[in-house]
């Protein structure tokens, strides 16, 4: 099987499985205890805690242990929120086409009376800075603007948000769920202030993630409780996934560069396979997107159909986001950057692994191809189209 | 080592182990995703719910998978909550003694004007249904007790409770975290309407439990994104540890019987040998406690200075809780009971594992009876009390 949804969930690397396995038979004791065995485990949680901050350019106090990247976003809006409201701040920049765990929190502050700007997202799927400053008003409490984005793989020029956010004292949260492990992500550089990663995106355990808070910034709490996570996040700590998630970013950050440049070569070759197909139109920006993500649609054509029938094939991918399929609406991301329904419809996302290859590759885009034609070839879209009752959107 | 820490978290067993490696390595699908390996980690979530239910009597569709214990409290209190608060009730009732995951959550609510009737804890560590039923008014939305207290072990008349509760037409939530795996819960016998777990108290992985929601009770989310969990619970399924918590409570389940028998009889022979020690109490009911407790107060001693020397005797114990630990408030529990400050600081939980045999049973008494008398030897309240200066509460 080619498994090419990696941006859905990652396979977990050997190192993070076998320092899961090493915890969940060793470290046992509770974190919180007093004897050799709970302080073991407390050790073991504070170097995966220093080693995660080092590698993001954090102080490991910065560092709150979540269940994931959707508890991350949330706490992190929720706090920023919090803390404009005491100022009678309650205004929050935005974009639409952010993750729903950003998206969803938003909907529930604006029933708690503060004000969304959602920003349009242009074709390219890039945000404009210039765009976020001049939405920037007196009660802006926080500007909240994903790292990459989870469909169409395009890189927000974060350092550019971070530094008018910076200047203008609004707080600045990013959802890098897709970047943290495989970009180079440092929030002192980037002058970020609240940050959400989840480990299960690059090879680490699912229901652990991290959010990162800049010193200073008062968290609420999500899960009330005991004192774990310096007060701020209830529930014992989950030695084992903590520690796992450390191993798996350690290792991706120290073969990132080698990892994206092969990577890279792997998706500029299937999307420049993929673009011989007519009608067909590559989502997102071609420079600044993931190394491994592709996004094309396919005009006249269900994306639904092309997914099972490439795993027919052997080959796993999805139309957008994993968080969503099962609806029938398309994808709130092709949309923000101008898609049409019909032609949001005929999606697919790619999002590679590391270890894939030129082979794989060329067996995807030939599979792709096949498959598109096979589902044009019953389409009654894809007959109107080129019976010229309805016009072609994508050339 | 001796392990007698099970209350704060327990050892994970081989089965659950192993079903975790299993599945980390070949499940790693995700299980919102059409492709095959997405539908197989689908069926491994499902097939573990069903299995879960089935334990507890409930229908699969009323679990909730959640990252454990703490977030499940939080989740069935707010979300009682709300559903009260539409009706105009704003009044819960709890007791005295539970976790910190349902107080705090409780102070969060009186914060936004929900009025909290916390019921008084006999010194036999039991709540008193009739209490529980004089306690309800016209504007209860909500009682919630917990099934076994975590420090004392104290089992509590849930199913008296549920009857009353779902008699008067008013929510009952039990947080169960001690108590699931251990000891017989059946949430419809018992009549309970919403139900805390975790995982780790019964031999699962750590950052998995569930919250049991009865069919009709519309939950709030605390984290808002994605469509899992049938939308009230966001976050990519940590599918190996769900799995893993099932493997877990299925063979808690199994052994139930003979293994709390065990435990009883060696807990017996703890409790016997420690009342040989002068001026010191059993907390809680000596019959109606979880097959695994002890608990004692020693009078004249700190109880954090007996753990340390128990660890370096190879006795992994507890003052109380390990939520609490290092905090140097007295337990919230025993002074719930009626402890004293002084008697209470002199605490010792033993939680003892189900493979405690009577030779580690005799080791724990020695050593606690060595050490106690050890540091009443150069303790000023010790020197105070037997010289007459001040008097003895405990007998």
């Amino acid at each position: 099987m080619i498994y090419a949804d990696n941006a859905a969930t990652t396979k977990m690397s050997r190192a993070a499985i076998e320092t899961m396995v090493r915890h969940m038979n060793e470290t046992y004791g509770n974190p919180s205890s007093l004897y050799v065995t709970g302080q073991r485990a407390k050790e073991v949680i504070e170097e995966a805690r220093s080693e995660i901050a080092g590698l993001i350019g954090a102080d490991p106090k910065e560092i709150l242990f979540t269940s994931g990247g959707s508890e991350a976003d949330n706490q992190a809006i929720l706090s920023a929120a919090g803390l404009g409201e005491k100022e009678g701040k309650k205004h929050i920049i935005s974009t639409a086409f952010e993750h729903h765990a950003v998206l969803h929190t938003l909907k529930k502050l604006e029933k708690q009376g503060f004000e969304i700007t959602l920003l349009n997202v242009h074709e390219d799927g890039l945000v404009r800075p210039e765009e976020v400053e001049s939405a920037i008003r007196e009660d802006t409490c926080l500007v909240t603007v994903m790292y990459a984005n989870n469909e169409i793989g395009t890189i927000q020029p974060i350092r550019k948000i971070g530094e008018i956010c910076r200047r203008k004292g609004v707080l600045f949260h990013t959802d890098a769920v897709q970047a943290i492990g495989h970009i180079p992500v440092n929030v002192e550089e980037d002058q970020i202030d609240l940050l959400s990663s989840s480990a299960h995106k690059y090879h680490g355990p699912k229901g652990i993630g991290f959010l990162y808070a800049k010193k200073g910034i008062r968290l609420v709490n999500l899960i009330e409780g005991g004192a774990q996570e310096r007060g701020r996040r209830a529930g014992t700590e989950n030695v084992p996934a903590i520690a796992a998630m450390a191993a798996a970013l350690k290792e991706e950050a120290a073969h990132m560069e080698e990892n994206a440049a092969a990577m890279q070569a792997v998706r500029d070759r299937i999307i420049a396979g993929l673009e011989e197909i007519p009608h067909s139109v590559l989502n997102g920006d071609r420079e600044k997107r993931l190394p491994g993500n592709v996004s094309f649609c396919f005009e006249g054509i269900e994306g639904e159909s092309l997914l099972l029938l490439l795993d027919d094939r052997g080959i796993a991918a999805s139309s957008g986001s994993a968080c969503t399929s099962g609806s029938l609406d398309p994808s709130h991301v092709l949309l923000a950057i101008g898609r049409v329904h019909d032609v949001a419809h005929g999606s697919l996302r790619l999002s590679l692994g590391e270890d894939i290859t030129d082979r794989e590759a060329d067996e995807i885009i030939a599979a792709v191809k096949d498959t598109v034609a096979y589902l044009r070839s019953f389409s009654p879209v894809w007959r109107d189209l080129t019976e010229g009752r309805k016009e072609f959107i994508l050339p």
